[in-house]
């Protein structure tokens, strides 16, 4: 009787270890196809594969995520989640869970990751300036608070990027100006500041090389550039025609500029306002084209092999997302997802995109070379979406 | 006595679970920088990881690995090495063991993943074609035989590469053809074949947009190039003054045309023969400068932000390493890592880079903004490193 108790006991055990382990062990997977979707108002991140196409786990409790944007570490496991209510969010996606969170600021607008993975940044509005953290832990590591003029006032920052050479790049919204922050010693930041850079800096791109950081003007037309390999050269004014320009049109939705599109020597911008993509030549910053489109856009994004740019736009016309072939310059396609289209991701060789459709609670994945939907999935009022490929991108 | 026996049982039987839990486990990690070294003689290959640069895993019995190459799952977690006797193993670097190997042909020279991930194509000399295998199970998908002429020869296949829409491009050396074959429907391989474009393709390139396919020519001068974009136009001659020249000079070893840099719109291409790097300017294909150089350059390969260019040298030359600098295009530095330097490779954001020194049986790891070397690791005469950024890449 003993014995048997005993026997049932091991099998038990057994059979309880055989569930840890299987239960322990089920996330052992590689992390090069996976990604997040951003919950807004829910708080909550799906993470998701797409080799499957399908939800991985479910991630809760990480604040208002109105406008979040999310980076990866270098290993690719975890991803850095920017709320916009200052909220810093370290989720693990193996194990679908939080591991760190800490409130750093009121209101903040984004974030960066060092080149080397040891340093996440995030800009913020309220108070102004940028804070830096250990990528391990989120333990402060620097605060550069964005002080200008007499020093009494601190601007609202944006466009925040890494840059190689382990540097940080933003601008300052009120002040005018680009910092330039070389985080090569992280106790004793180096900072670089470009003045009377024009007025009202409100989102800026670096160039996928890592090279050309360009910042869009609120308060006036044209983009102010730096050349990060000559910083000497100070910040020039590109594309003078580019901007609200003298007799603004309303603008349901300000253009992100870290969408833009750079497909071999052209640029492709969403017009401020206009129903017009415009196609710029890098070579010299000249207007090649305006490509009348269906509604103002807010993302253009490039196929990763350049050949299309996908176009989604601001309401009433959100429902709607244009496909322009960049050797012909035409649009191509035009496909109606629905409702409050908030972000389209391609997979990291471009065979697909994902595009969260807010008001139909759907993330739909689409072909990009027959245009069919493959699959939908569903999503609480889904917006960004960041697969883990970024964990490799310079610039973001 | 018997309720003892039982209870050891029970807790030797935990003890044992909780081992199998660990060491079952301990693979959990995420698998964005993570990579492989080809150990040639051995057989084996190292699984490293560059956050703490260290040994992960051996993988032993992966057959002659001399020219070995490796591309990856578009999970990251597997790895494919092909090796020169027709190899083909799959390799699971979080498990650190072969999962699948299968020996498809008699002697072979490379291979690449399908954009969707779900082929692997391997370029044979003997049979002379390409086989395409599942990438899940390594079963036969599709055999390409190179045939040309009366259809009763076999040419060996060089430079094969993928390509955006689910392709592969692959030059054929005897026949002088580039084939460009669609998988999109695997069971039925769509071939276009381009004829009489030079004398003996050795070696190919495809930038890294995917658009344009270039394949260096052994018998004469010039570069046979395809625009994908615009197959229609066929293929033209490019770059005519590149080559062996009128009078050869004794070549050590052959360069590899996969590892030329673009960095903007300059293309950074070894001499053949001769102790130079030539730029040639991508925009009308014409030569820049010549950039004397220590040795006859082997890879040339530009740093993923482009600002940098390093170089390797075949013998007598093979102990140094020159990094050029992309924006005044002079040698900015040499190092000496030591005798048999034969390949390098970038950690994906640009901030290191892993050199194999076959003679000290060593990887060393160099900071590509002070050029200190931070690490050495132990390798038995290491040859090609493979990072796992390379699932995400177009064109390999």
């Amino acid at each position: 009787m003993r014995s048997e108790v005993a026997r049932l006991d091991v099998i038990s055990i057994a059979a309880l270890c055989l569930l840890l382990l299987l239960g322990g062990c089920a996330g052992l997977r590689g992390t090069g196809d996976m990604g997040v979707v951003i919950e807004r108002e829910a708080g909550r991140v799906l993470v998701v594969e797409t080799t499957g196409q399908s939800i991985v786990s479910k991630v809760q409790g990480l604040g208002n995520l109105s406008h979040a944007s999310v980076v990866y570490s270098r290993d690719a496991r975890y991803a850095y989640v920017f709320g916009r209510e200052g909220g810093l969010s370290k989720v693990d996606i193996l194990r679908g869970r939080v591991v760190k969170r800490i409130v750093q600021a009121g209101n903040s607008i984004g974030g960066a990751i060092s080149q080397d993975g040891r340093l996440v940044a995030v800009a913020n509005y309220e108070p102004g300036g940028v804070k830096v953290f250990d990528a391990d832990t989120l333990e402060p590591v620097a605060d550069i608070p964005a002080v200008y003029g007499d020093g009494g006032q601190r601007s609202k920052v944006v466009g925040l990027v890494d840059a190689p050479g382990q540097r940080f790049v933003f601008s300052l919204w009120d002040a005018g100006e680009i910092w330039v922050v070389d985080m090569q010693n992280p106790a004793a930041p180096q900072i670089t500041k470009f003045k009377d850079i024009g007025k009202n800096p409100y989102d800026d791109l670096l160039t996928p090389d890592g090279r050309y950081y360009a910042a869009g003007l609120f308060g006036e037309n044209g983009l102010a550039l730096l050349d990060l390999w000559h910083p000497e050269a100070g910040v020039t004014r590109i594309m003078q025609d580019y901007g609200r320009g003298d007799e603004p049109l309303p603008v349901f939705k300000m253009p992100h500029l870290e969408g833009w599109a750079i497909a071999g020597n052209y640029m492709f911008v969403p017009a401020i306002g206009h129903h017009e993509v415009i196609v710029f030549d890098t070579r010299d910053w000249k207007e090649v084209k305006r490509i009348p489109v269906y509604g103002q856009p807010v993302f253009v994004m490039a196929r990763p092999d350049g050949r299309q740019i996908w176009v989604n736009f601001a309401v009433p016309n959100n429902e709607k997302v244009q496909v322009i072939d960049a050797a012909s310059l035409d649009i191509i396609q035009t496909l109606t997802p629905g409702k409050g289209v908030l972000h389209l991701e391609f997979t990291p060789r471009g065979e697909h995109i994902w595009i969260s459709v807010r008001d139909e609670d759907r993330v739909k994945i689409y072909d990009t070379a027959t245009f069919k939907e493959l699959k939908s999935l569903p999503a609480d009022k889904p917006s960004g979406i960041f697969f883990t490929t970024r964990a490799h991108k310079i610039g973001l």
